[in-house]
């Protein structure tokens, strides 16, 4: 069985979500990502008029897509949110192996760039809410009591033991995350 | 009462801290660096043999010492590791709205960059393992039951909380980072 090649749109946005999450946007330059993509230069400004920006919102969206299709495999099995929980926690933890343990989160190092760029900014939170209305939905489904909040607290912990786990090379940082979401400190 | 002006290695110390952490390592130039410092060009390389790259080590280190400085200040008059916590997280708050709820990590925003730099990498890790260890320190002082858990903890949550913080444009994520310590749920 051979395998279709992805069209040229599909490979600039695949290309740009891994170079933009390992060096961020500003460190990723336009040949580079042509280059990775195997895409003429001509093929990126007709399928993104303005360049390099509009393909950053295309592959941060992606990206995001793809966090929320592992949030829903997570959850959607699970017989109660601390199952979901885990299971999001050790997937998450492959997907840094996977990335060499290095590359950070697609949104933030895509559209958290640069002081001025409101539509970066907004798309990035309005790709975070998805994400958190995504657990909140699963949490609510699952009768968590305040599902709004723990949904903000495990966005917390997953953002914040990533950068952990990237600080220390272990991605274990993300396997240990459920435990200080329910077994927590009680004074 | 006239102030003395900042030797230039200071000036250009400072002004690399503020601009990497506004605009990430690979997001500002040579050139604004300077005109930030307001230094001349020799100066950069006089005090930086390795020029962008030595100053980002030495803005992070001066960040950080900063950061620490702030846990200290947080916990040395506390009564208990709880009111040290809420101290901290309400000085992270002032600290985000002054930037303009804007700025990033100092340390992940300048060190995090490029899959290849070892040494920025390792330099990041030395920086957080320290403010970890300091807040285990006033973590063990004040009789917390697990110090060094519970500061991976409190810093995952303020990694994670300053980039929801940055998502909504509310410091007020930072200041309910110590409900989500000390309050959690207990199913």
């Amino acid at each position: 069985m051979t395998r279709r090649p992805l069209p040229t749109k599909d490979r600039l946005i695949r290309a740009a979500a891994d170079l933009f999450r390992r060096s961020g946007y500003h460190g990723v330059g336009l040949s580079e990502l042509l280059s990775a993509a195997d895409a003429p230069k001509g093929s990126l400004y007709h399928h993104f008029p303005n360049g390099k920006s509009d393909l950053a919102v295309a592959a941060a969206t992606w990206a995001s897509d793809e966090m929320l299709r592992m949030i829903a495999a997570s959850f959607e099995p699970a017989e109660d949110f601390g199952t979901g929980t885990r299971t999001l926690c050790h997937k998450a933890a492959k997907m840094f192996d996977k990335s060499g343990q290095w590359d950070g989160c697609p949104i933030s190092a895509t559209l958290f760039e640069g002081p001025d760029n409101t539509d970066f900014r907004q798309h990035a939170h309005h790709l975070y809410e998805g994400w958190i209305a995504e657990v909140t939905h699963h949490a609510t489904r699952l009768g968590e009591p305040d599902p709004r909040n723990t949904a903000d607290t495990l966005f917390i912990l997953l953002q914040g033991g990533w950068q952990l786990a990237r600080a220390r090379q272990n991605s274990d940082e993300l396997r240990k995350l459920p435990a200080r979401l329910s077994a927590p400190k009680t004074d």
